[in-house]
């Protein structure tokens, strides 16, 4: 492995005062009828509530906000089709600079007007990760943006930490925080956060069966692909990198995995009892809580909801 | 018309005060898309967080209470196959008393689901008016159970009032408040409330085309029919009493309707603007709002979502 440096506490600190007057303090919810279904107390961190709909932005600003200010008078780029490109474009625009997003050139529409919605300057590309990063190598080479990576990148941890360091300051007896997991930055700033504000708390994540790396490459101790790829949860496709698997490795207690018919399930308790919108990808860990009444019995659990950002039009499929 | 005593200041704090233990003090949103949107300053009373989902548990706890001790033992019934059947089952509940509730037979079975959950005795009858009268007639004559009728009723009424008057409240310089329409027990308590807290403050109603009684009422100073019953707004099918009519006629500044598709776009911002889970007839105020913006331009404007009960299957058709 590379070499390291640990992030620090005040280096979260940082983060949270720098991006404070760009994202909101989201509500902690809890819903008395969940709790009697899990059979345990409940806190739903909302990150739904979020700017931009999703915890991206706390990383995505963090990352913004700690370049050199010649650097990010030439703009922001990164290539991404969900939450993270809606970041990087919002974070652009409140700085007063460009957003350069690749998206890959059969992105629903829905989100290409997101971004679009944003300013941003959108570049499509063919459908896979070679002309991706190709794409965004050349407009990075010709306009000197500075690159965001959605994950793989310690300003961005930072950010994302800032989520569950809100937590833990507004309910400070959580005995367990549950996230989700893709490329591991929110889970990985939870971890550290967790670790430095309540040392006691134990840290769960919860991923899709349908793109479970990480499960294996916690087990295993280096990065390892899903078995198959196949889920609702489209913000958790990603996968770990060498960065995020070794914070998790130090810090996770599980990472539990649910199947999609038992994140829609949770989708409709939300839904239903909790009357917000939550993505399938947000839910995640409720479902892995639902699933596992073993871990959490009793237990005082902090839930991130990490995004609201749903295409209605595929509730017709989920639901019917 | 009959004998009137109007509804006093003291009516509706009485009913606050009753019912305070039972119900949520529910928040009122902003949304700073929406305001931009809508070119005014919004707030959203959110009745979508209420107990069983909806403003209805005000008034029907608000009835229950007030009956007396030796008529409240033999338990609460109504007729209804909307949120009224669950905030009767529900008050019933809380009190430790039966609940009757009479349901026409093709009710969805996610309704009758809804009012089982809270312990009620359903009698499904056939699906008219004139069967739902007689099976009601039928069990309240057998039990002794005290009948709740949905709005034409006092109590009814001064519980919907304490709606808007937490919301006059919490925001006290509202120029205009505006509530659905159906039977026109809220928009009466939002015209009393709004009467005593804050009489300079216009009330507006909102109704759907295809159910556009309340608004011919109005005009013509008597009760008339809609035209034609065809909405998703399914908790505005009713139609006004003489109690309500005279209630509106004399505060409602006027009535404003809006048809099935400015509902379900209006239904879409919520989702995806609000992240929140509002039912048709919630959002019925706010697809005024949008429609009318000569009405509403740079004031600062109290909508009333009213619930959040929806049935996910139909979003496929709602959204597709």
């Amino acid at each position: 492995m590379s070499s390291y440096t640990p992030l620090c506490w005040s280096d979260i600190q940082a983060a949270h005062q720098q991006i404070a007057p760009y994202i909101h303090r989201t509500p902690v919810l809890t819903c008395h009828n969940l709790n009697v279904l899990a059979g345990c107390s409940l806190f739903f961190k909302c990150e739904n509530f979020q700017k931009v709909g999703a915890f991206k932005i706390r990383g995505g600003m963090n990352a913004a906000l700690s370049l050199p200010s010649q650097a990010i008078g030439r703009g922001l780029a990164t290539h991404s089709s969900g939450n993270h490109a809606q970041a990087v474009a919002y974070a652009a625009r409140q700085l007063g600079v460009k957003a350069y997003i690749v998206m890959p050139e059969n992105s629903p529409a829905v989100k290409v007007n997101a971004v679009r919605s944003y300013g941003a300057e959108i570049t499509f590309c063919a459908p896979n990760q070679a002309a991706r990063e190709a794409t965004l190598q050349e407009i990075v080479a010709r306009t000197g943006a500075a690159f965001i990576h959605p994950y793989d990148d310690d300003r961005v941890i930072c950010g994302q930490a800032t989520c569950a360091k809100e937590f833990l300051e507004d309910v400070p007896d959580l005995q367990i925080v549950i996230a989700p997991v893709g490329g591991g930055g929110l889970l990985s700033g939870t971890c550290l956060s967790t670790h430095y504000l309540a040392p006691k708390t134990l840290v769960y994540g919860a991923e899709p069966q349908g793109a479970a790396d990480a499960v294996l490459s916690l087990r295993s101790g280096r990065i390892e692909k899903a078995p198959y790829i196949q889920t609702i949860a489209d913000g958790l496709l990603t996968t770990l990198s060498e960065r995020t698997l070794r914070i998790l490795s130090q810090h996770v207690q599980d990472i539990l995995t649910v199947s999609d018919d038992e994140i829609l399930a949770a989708l409709r308790l939300v839904y239903e009892r909790m009357k917000i919108v939550v993505e399938p990808s947000g839910v995640v860990p409720l479902a892995a809580v639902l699933k596992h009444p073993e871990v959490f019995a009793g237990k005082r659990v902090g839930v991130i909801f990490s995004g609201g950002n749903v295409d209605l039009s595929r509730f017709g499929g989920w639901f019917s």
